[in-house]
């Protein structure tokens, strides 16, 4: 195998990520444009058959750039995996992809939906970008490169991340703004674990709601990857999902990990870690969990590192709520 | 007094919006940049002080240049509305304005915040425009002549909305995607209706969730106006809040409704006005009321026309849930 060259895959990741970008958008403008619409037929099969059309199109043209650019590099897209067979991580260069995370914004029309295409090199991720179309904004990052951001709001140039000279500390969930989202499980059990999770983060302790943590605010955006390039900006302090899947957040993890926030992975796990100088390793078995809680950077007081920060950030979270299985 | 000029106030509304979005994105700059910040001072006065130097310094822009330009409007910013004295609402040209829209997002750096102009002429609502400087994106309407969006993904023209030719039919809250928001109200009566609420909308009533809705998906962006301009884009299919105020949505309302959405009051309201002829007429009772739902245009089928979708969809989620008191 020719030597890994982790500019050379990088700049490649960038150049493909706004060719399939291209894809999407122009997927978008012609469901907004059709006039002549079998509305009766699309209801009857729900919205599904709307998005595949584009999906399947960017990931054939993601996988067939790659094939030819790197024969030898292997490939996970949504589609093999969900295929049912959990591909086993191997040591080769592994673009893990997904053609287009937030499929229902996309679907609808909403801008926050982008490509995420991770690679991970002897079973690490090393290379992460997620570009959104909609928004014609990019993330990118590779190990030990930094992590950067280039949006029409800042003219041109990369910054890079997190956006903040000196990210704010973190004194306490209070001050925090976390995004989580409502997923697609919608059984009774997983919506009453949810629901008192969401109510315990926002409530008010001192208003009656018992272990409120009175959280700044809560968002849900619909794109995993999306949401950890907010975390890896400094723009929403953490985000944490259960059920989503490693296409969705092996990019957003290189990308979080270079603008200095941490990727952990279940309660369990991560509570497990919190005096282990494992703390944000991402092992094959976090980033294939399905169970993720992402913090930004933290900044140093002169009371904490903001390393010790994020230790006390994430058992403050975790000791809040009770997870949840992935369904 | 001048006669009232639609066109030549809209201009001059568009105008000063990307004046005071400078000021926004300069400020949210400025913060990012600071490297010699006294947090422990910062944070023992809550974030409130790092927002309130550009939130002042763009009202005070808005209402000079107003002032300036048309010098017998009236003009009602948070600032004197939260005052205390609710002012009544006359037949003069009034501003309504909102300088910063999405104020913990601004704080954080987090892209969707945007300022907010209404004007309202004989007590309704006829101007709307909603700049978001981080995302480089315009809103904008006026009574009559169509609602518009200029954003960097379209290349530089206007585009008018709804984004969709046609748009979708909306068959049952089962294809919605519904914007709703946690709000700054914690207190346990509070939290309890709004997570019963999100359940019953989330929940699947065939594996459990009695009366659950099993909506496509939940969104909480953090920001009433940019919320109410998805909708008129068809982006995010209905928004609901309750305890914002008119500022919030006075621009979104005209923006919304020049669009082919409606904008609908609290549930006893919108329930009461199902066969009026009033419905979706937004009274000062109804602008003033602070609870909020907002429906995307909905195309015609064979079988009903848009409007009565708009009231079927209206009856259904309003049935589904109770709503509660803005505090």
């Amino acid at each position: 195998m020719a030597a890994f060259n982790l500019d050379e895959t990088l700049q490649f990741a960038i150049d493909l990520a706004h060719s399939a970008g291209a894809i999407i958008l122009d997927g978008a403008r012609k469901r907004e444009q059709m006039d002549d619409v079998d509305w009766d037929a699309i209801l009857k099969k729900n919205t599904a058959d709307l998005v595949t059309e584009t999906d399947q199109a960017t990931e054939r043209h993601v996988k067939e750039k790659i094939a030819e650019r790197f024969p030898d590099h292997e490939f996970i897209g949504e589609e093999s995996w969900a295929a049912g067979e959990e591909p086993k991580l191997g040591d080769k260069p592994t673009w893990i992809v997904d053609p287009i995370d937030g499929t229902t914004n996309f679907v609808k029309g909403f801008s926050f939906h982008c490509i995420s295409i991770g690679v991970c090199y002897q079973q690490r991720p090393v290379i992460g970008v997620i570009f959104s179309p909609a928004l014609q904004t990019l993330y990118y990052a590779s190990s030990g490169n930094g992590a950067f951001r280039l949006s029409p709001a800042d003219g041109g140039s990369p910054r890079r991340l997190p956006l903040a000279k000196r990210p704010a500390p973190l004194p306490s969930l209070k001050m925090a703004v976390v995004a989580v989202e409502w997923g697609s499980d919608r059984k009774r059990e997983t919506i009453e674990k949810k629901t008192k999770a969401f109510a315990t983060l926002c409530g008010d302790a001192d208003a009656g709601v018992e272990g409120g943590r009175m959280v700044q605010g809560v968002r849900s955006l619909g794109s995993a990857a999306l949401s950890m390039s907010c975390v890896a900006e400094g723009s929403i302090d953490m985000w944490q999902e259960i059920g989503c899947w490693a296409w969705d957040v092996c990019a957003g993890t290189v990308i979080v990990q270079e603008a200095g926030g941490v990727v952990l992975g279940s309660k369990a796990d991560a509570l497990s870690s919190l005096s282990s100088p494992d703390f944000g390793h991402v092992t094959p078995q976090i980033l294939q969990g399905r169970k993720y809680l992402v913090l930004r950077a933290i900044g140093d007081t002169d009371k904490e590192s903001g390393s010790d920060a994020q230790r006390r950030i994430a058992a403050e979270f975790y000791n809040a709520i009770d997870d949840w299985e992935a369904a």
